[in-house]
C-alpha cells in the first residue's frame, strides 16, 4: 500500500504534538492503519517561532493554502482554531479530495452546516472528535455506539478552567475573581478569559454535542448561555448547605412539547448538583460527559478536556480512522441532521431553581414568599427557614417550572417589602438532599 | 435501498430487547442507516417460551442454522451466548456472507481468533461491544478512539455481581455469603454464582480489553483469575482502615521486560484502591472502565453493564454501523493483532500488597516481620502497629515488587511462631493514604 500523505495546519500546543505522535509512533500507526502514513507538511504562520517539538524544517511552510492544494495530500488535520483562515483551508482541502480531521469547535459550532456540506459533496470525510471534552471519547460514541439507542439528555463539564474556579471555590471558599486569578496564575485560563468564563467556549460545544445527540443541525447562537463570572461565594456556600456543588454545565435535552414533536433544548449555565451525582466529583480542570438514553440509561465519559497531548490523542485516533478509510476506499458516516428538532426557548425549557432570600423576620413571611410562587404557576419542593432576627433566610427549591416562570417568580420576589435581598438563584439538576 | 435483513439468534433478555429496538426505532434505525432495517427471523429454542417482548410468530424459528443459512440476511446478531452452537451459527453466518454483531465474551474470549479469520477471510464485519460492560461504549473507543495513541493500563469493574457484592459488604459491613445471598434476591447474582463470583465472566472481559488495548491475541486461559469468595469482613474493613475499598478489577497492563518488548499482564483480582480513585466510587452494579494511554492520560468510562436493555443497546450501535457498511459497500477495521506480545506470567508481575498480622506482642515483632519482607527482596512502603496484648496487630503496605516475591514473603510470614494469623491479604492499586 502506498504511504498516506498528512498535511497539518498549525503547531501550537496541540499541532506540535499531534506531529511528535506522529513521527513517534509511525511503526504503530502504519500496522493499525494498513498503510505508513508520512507527514506531507506543517503549515505555521512564522517559520523562526519557538516550538516543544522538533519538526524536520524541510516540512514546515508558511503557505497552508499551497499545502491544502497538492494533490498528494490524503488528510488534513486542522488545529489552528478559530473561523478564519480555518474554514476556507477545510473547504480547500475536501475540494481537492483530501479527508479532514479539525479540532475546532468555533468553527463547527457556527458554521458546521457548510463544511458538512462540502465533505458530503466531495465524499469525503469529516471527523472532529477533539473539538469536545479533548482526550475523552464522546463523540464516537454518540455518533456510533448510540446510534441504536435514543438519546434523551448530555450534560458535559465541558470546559476545564471554569471547573477548576468552581472547583477552587468549593474546596477553598474562595470568590470568583480570587479563583480566577489563581487559575490564571497556573495557566488554566488566560489572561483574557471571556471565552471560558462567560461560557462561549462551553457553548460552542454543547451545538455540536446537541447536534449529534439529536440528529440535528444546532449552532452557538441556538445555546442560552451564563457564564460563571456572577456565581459568588454565597452561592457556593448555598449549595454546599444542601449537599450540592455548583457546575457549569453544558446541557442538551431533547424535550416533549404538547402536541408537536419532542424539540432541543441547548444551554450552558451554572448549575446545583448533588455531590452524589457522578458529575460533582469531577475535580479541578478535568472534564466529563454525562448521558442518559432510552436503552442505555446512564453513562458517563471522564478524562482530559484539554492540553496539547490529550487533544492530539483524540486528533490521532480519528486521523487513524480516516487513513483506514482512505485504505478501504471509502469513507465514515456522514451527518445525521435528518431529525431536524426544533429548538426550546430557554422560557420554554422546564427547569428547578434554588433561591435564597434574606427575608424580615415577621410572621407571614413563609406564606407570602410561597404565595409569589403559586402566582407564578411554581409549585415548591422545599423550603428551609434559618436564623432570626436581621439574619432571617429563606433557602426555597421548587419544583419543576418554565424557566420563565421561575425567572418571574425571582423578579416578583425581588419586589416584595419583606424580601431584603435574594442573595442566591441556581438552577437545580438531579435531586438535592 | 433495499432494506437490510437482520436475523437475531437467541430472544432472551438481550435478544427481546434488540428485538423491541428495531421495531420500535425503525424510522429512526432506517435515517440513520441510510436503508430500512427489517427483522428476517428470531431463532429461539422453544416457539411457546413466555417473552418480555412480542415478536411477530412468523418471525419465530427453531431453525438457527436454516436461519443462518437464508441468502437474503445481512447481518446477523448472536445473543444466545456460551461456546456451541454460538460459533457454529457465527462462522455459517459469515461464511454465508454476513456479518455478525455478537455480546458473546466467553466465546470471544475462548476462541476470538476462529472468528476474526472467518470475518477478515469472509470480507464481512464482527463488532462485539456489548460483550463487555454491558451499554458502556469501551471497545470501540479502544478500536478507534485510541488507535493513535499507546495505551499502557485497562483497569475495569466488568462484573455487576461483584461489585454489588463487594459494595454491600463495604458499606453494610455484612460478610460474603450475606452480600451474595442478598444479591441472589435481588436478582444481581445468579442461583449458581460461580462464573461471576470467581471470576470466569471479568477473566473474559479482561481477555477481550487486553486483546484490544495492546493490539494482541489474549485468550481467557492467558488471565490470571482470583474470585471474591475469599473476601472476608476482615479484609473489607482494613480496606476501610487504609481509606480505601475492595474492589474486583480486571486489569490489563503492559509491563517493560528487561531486555524486551514489554509484555501483557492480564489478571482479575481482588484489589484495594483509595476512595479518592475514579473507580471507588463505582456502586451496586455498575460498571466502568479506567483507561491510561501515554497522550490521553487517565480516562474513565461509567454505565450499566449487565441488563436486557443496557446490552441492547450496545448491541443496536454496532448493528447501526455494520449496516451502513453494508449500505456502503465496505467493512470496517478488522482484527488488529499485529503487536503479538508476549503474557507476563503473573509471579513476574509487578504488585503492591497490603498485609494485616495478628502478632503476638513481643519486643523484636516489628524487626522481625520487616526482615521477612526484606529477605525476599520486597520492600515496605508503610507498617502501622495497633492494639496490644492479644489483639495486637501490624499492616502492612509494600513497595512493588513481583507478584512471586510478595506472594513469597506472605507464605513465610505464615510460617512465623511470631505471627499468630495472617487475617489479611490484598493487592493495591493507586496510592493509599
Amino acid at each position: 500500500m502506498r504511504p498516506l500523505k498528512v498535511a497539518v495546519l498549525g503547531c501550537g500546543s496541540v499541532g506540535s504534538q499531534v506531529v511528535r505522535l506522529l513521527l513517534e509512533q509511525a511503526g504503530d500507526l502504519a500496522a493499525r492503519v494498513g498503510a505508513p502514513i508520512e507527514l506531507a507538511g506543517v503549515a505555521v504562520r512564522r517559520l523562526d517561532a519557538p516550538r516543544d517539538v522538533d519538526v524536520p524544517p524541510d516540512l514546515l511552510t508558511t503557505d497552508a493554502q499551497g499545502l491544502v492544494a497538492r494533490d498528494d495530500v490524503d488528510v488534513v488535520v486542522e488545529v489552528i482554531g478559530g473561523i478564519e483562515p480555518a474554514r476556507g483551508l477545510i473547504l480547500s482541502a475536501l475540494e481537492n479530495g483530501a479527508s479532514v480531521v479539525t479540532a475546532n469547535k468555533a468553527l463547527l459550532a457556527e458554521d458546521g452546516a457548510t463544511l458538512f456540506e462540502a465533505a458530503e459533496k466531495a465524499g469525503r470525510d469529516l471527523y472532529y472528535e477533539a473539538a469536545v471534552a479533548g482526550a475523552i471519547p464522546i463523540l464516537r460514541p454518540l455518533r456510533e455506539s448510540l446510534a441504536g439507542d435514543r438519546v434523551t439528555k448530555v450534560m458535559g463539564i465541558v470546559n476545564g478552567t471554569t471547573n477548576y474556579i468552581l472547583d477552587k471555590m468549593d474546596t477553598q471558599g474562595s470568590g470568583f475573581d480570587e479563583a480566577l486569578a489563581e487559575a490564571q496564575e497556573l495557566g488554566y485560563a488566560e489572561a483574557d478569559p471571556t471565552a471560558d468564563v462567560e461560557g462561549f467556549d462551553a457553548a460552542a460545544k454543547a451545538a455540536i454535542l446537541a447536534s449529534l445527540a439529536f440528529h440535528s443541525r444546532v449552532t452557538a447562537s441556538d445555546v442560552h448561555r451564563e457564564g460563571i463570572s456572577e456565581v459568588t461565594a454565597a452561592d457556593v456556600a448555598s449549595a454546599q448547605a444542601m449537599g450540592s456543588v455548583v457546575k457549569l454545565l453544558a446541557i442538551a435535552e431533547l424535550r416533549s412539547v404538547a402536541g408537536g414533536d419532542d424539540a432541543v433544548s441547548a444551554r450552558v449555565h451554572p448549575v446545583m448538583i448533588p455531590r452524589s451525582h457522578p458529575l460533582a466529583s469531577v475535580r479541578e480542570a478535568f472534564n466529563a460527559v454525562f448521558v442518559e438514553s432510552e436503552a442505555a440509561g446512564q453513562l458517563m465519559f471522564y478524562g482530559r478536556g484539554a492540553g496539547g497531548s490529550p487533544t492530539a490523542s483524540a486528533v490521532l485516533g480519528d486521523l487513524v480512522t480516516v487513513a483506514r478509510n482512505v485504505v478501504a476506499g471509502t469513507k465514515g458516516a456522514g451527518e445525521s441532521a435528518y431529525a431536524d428538532r426544533a429548538m426550546l426557548p430557554m422560557g420554554e425549557t422546564i427547569t428547578r431553581y434554588h433561591v435564597s432570600l434574606d427575608v424580615a423576620d415577621k410572621a407571614g413571611v413563609l406564606a407570602a414568599v410561597a404565595t409569589a410562587f403559586a402566582d407564578h404557576g411554581v409549585s415548591i419542593q422545599t423550603v428551609r427557614q434559618e436564623g432570626r432576627d436581621a439574619d432571617a433566610q429563606l433557602v426555597v427549591v421548587s419544583h419543576e417550572a418554565t424557566d420563565a416562570q421561575l425567572a418571574a417568580t425571582v423578579e416578583a420576589l425581588r419586589g416584595m417589602d419583606i424580601v431584603r435581598d435574594v442573595t442566591s438563584v441556581m438552577r437545580v439538576e438531579g435531586e438535592l438532599a
